[in-house]
């Protein structure tokens, strides 16, 4: 389980390495699609691996939790198994959503009592037992729990938060070096650096995250709300104190500009819900732009839904027929989206990788933004 | 365009028999999924064709009709282009959904004005209008309009209803006479036997019906409510008048149990929403019984989703898996289950016509019947 930086951009922060996981190598930089609750909505399991070519996946820690649950997790041999999925996995903490999607919570200095948002029942999360969790799922990727503030904050509770999260940290550091695997693997643990939309805090929180010396870091709590001008200037600070020589994971972003703008200040692996839900909405994200598929223009479009896309839902269904799925709401409009939606994110992270290569990233990045923002 | 039987049992009426349709030859007895707004719901259409091996699926005029419309059908080349779909459709006339689904209706001599389900808008469906809907969408198969009675229904009313849906039939048979395909394939129309539950009626229907000579002959108004033994009584009368050398359609039956009885009965064509609806909301036919995967017992069973089925589905997720999505509400939980239960009647049609073949229907029938009914 390592990282190797295999090449790197001479006129950006922007590079491309190997991340060697217990389930497969991941090139990155990476875009992981987001299996919520142990599926990536609407998409089957051999199409991830075989028409998508995806080779990690993310799942939600506090969903899996919640539901089936970790003792279902756990006899059916962890979440690989249980899915069916024979890849790499990163899980989150079940910070993000105790503090976005959970019902009354109340927060300590020992963990975070919450509601489930599916049937009111109360739940104690800790840092400790977050890596219990993450262990019985068995991730190759794990990340250390934190409180994800939101925007606004104000800098005396981001303080307040980012000191917590901090003190979180070494409990939950201390809890992974002392406990094994509950599998036959390794698992690596990434800590998460919070600290809000506030440059000193951000800093003093890449720093401590820095020092506990761990396989790879994230960076937590942007997209959240914040202008993109002080999610990048936070981006630029983190990376600038992160070690170059590991992964720096950018937790929850974004648009396929933000994910390229990200990559030039070194990011190198990045998830997010914006292909499959803004998908099942209609949005088709192209290299020629974006398509909004309800409009009405696309009704009698009998070309394909992508005719530069790679993936069989491009070339086998045409745009009107996606319009008509999506306006009828039918299952197979989400389908299609999604599947279209992620093959763009995949190639986007491919090319990226190329153009990292070649040394044109910079140019290459400039070009492709204007077309990406452009509303076919 | 034909059809041959190609082998009869000895005991009972079944038989198998060889459609060949322009787009495609079909085997009897077979089971069409319903593709109710032009798509299999949950369904890729490389899936229907290169899993399950679906040749022929059904399209519902009603639904086509109302979106996206028949002149986006018309601009796309006909259903079969519009959807991608090349092997076989057959088309209902609308009948069925303007008497269930839609929202007020009127009764004329002349047709039904009625109020779509979706935008409460108004349109008239004549039995010749609806001769040119489906000449526009271009299926193999198309039906005559007819009014479907609900159940109950008063023997007098029964009485007006199915001289309504054989004056109807007249205009209707004119009408297709005297027009021609849009495409460039010839279509087939087979008129529909009414009559409720009343024997004399359906005689004089069937009789009605089969003096059309058209290329095959339909069944409607059954499976509404009434009694199963109802429902067989009446099959029974109107195979014993339908002549036997044309393909016989049973409208919207049924259950695995429903689909051998009437088989056993002449039935060779079958459409029906159980097994994707049911599906959908876990009910789960496999060749030893009824699975309802809700139930808490199979929340650890690890095993496949049936170890007897033979698509990709079956063995690649276990029934603990496809339980913990149906119960989330996952996308994932109604594709799983619709292909399952496609490829279980997909695969009760193959055996069936083996069995017919093998002149071992009657007897492999009721043994196969109380392991359909059994709960798993």
């Amino acid at each position: 389980m390592d990282f190797r930086i295999l090449s790197k951009d001479p006129e950006t922060k922007a590079r491309t390495g190997l991340l060697n996981l217990p389930h497969g190598d991941v090139l990155t930089p990476v875009f992981m699609p987001v299996g919520t609750a142990a599926t990536v909505k609407g998409i089957h399991q051999r199409e991830l691996a075989g028409d998508l070519n995806v080779n990690i996946i993310l799942g939600n820690s506090y969903h899996i939790y919640l539901r089936p649950g970790i003792d279902t997790i756990k006899r059916a041999g962890g979440l690989h198994q249980f899915m069916n999925w024979e890849r790499a996995i990163l899980t989150d903490s079940g910070g993000y959503q105790v503090f976005s999607l959970a019902g009354q919570r109340k927060l300590t200095e020992d963990g975070a009592l919450f509601q489930s948002h599916i049937d009111g029942s109360r739940h104690f999360f800790t840092p400790e037992n977050i890596i219990d969790i993450q262990r019985s799922i068995g991730a190759d990727i794990i990340m250390a729990f934190d409180e994800c503030t939101p925007y606004p904050c104000d800098s005396s509770y981001a303080r307040l938060s980012v000191e917590l999260t901090h003190r979180w940290l070494d409990r939950g550091v201390r809890h992974f070096l002392d406990t094994n695997p509950v599998y036959d693997f390794p698992q690596m643990l990434f800590p998460i650096v919070q600290g809000s939309v506030y440059p000193d805090l951000r800093k003093l929180s890449a720093e401590k995250i820095a020092s506990a010396d761990m396989a790879g870091h994230a960076i937590g709590g942007l997209s959240v709300g914040e202008p993109e001008e002080e999610m990048y200037a936070m981006i630029e600070i983190i990376t600038s104190i992160l070690p170059e020589h590991k992964p720096r994971y950018l937790m929850g972003v974004g648009t396929p500009v933000n994910i390229l703008e990200s990559v030039g200040m070194g990011i190198d692996m990045f998830d997010c819900v914006i292909p499959t839900r803004n998908g099942r909405n209609g949005m088709l994200f192209t290299s020629e732009g974006v398509i909004n598929i309800k409009n009405e223009k696309w009704k009698d479009d009998f070309s394909p839904v992508d005719p530069e896309g790679n993936t069989f839902v491009d070339t086998q269904y045409s745009r009107a027929y996606l319009r008509h799925l999506i306006m009828s709401k039918e299952i197979l409009g989400a389908q299609i989206a999604s599947i279209h939606n992620l093959g763009f994110y995949l190639w986007l992270m491919r090319e990226i990788r190329v153009q990292i290569e070649k040394g044109k990233f910079r140019e290459w990045k400039e070009q492709m933004k204007k077309k990406l923002l452009k509303r076919l």
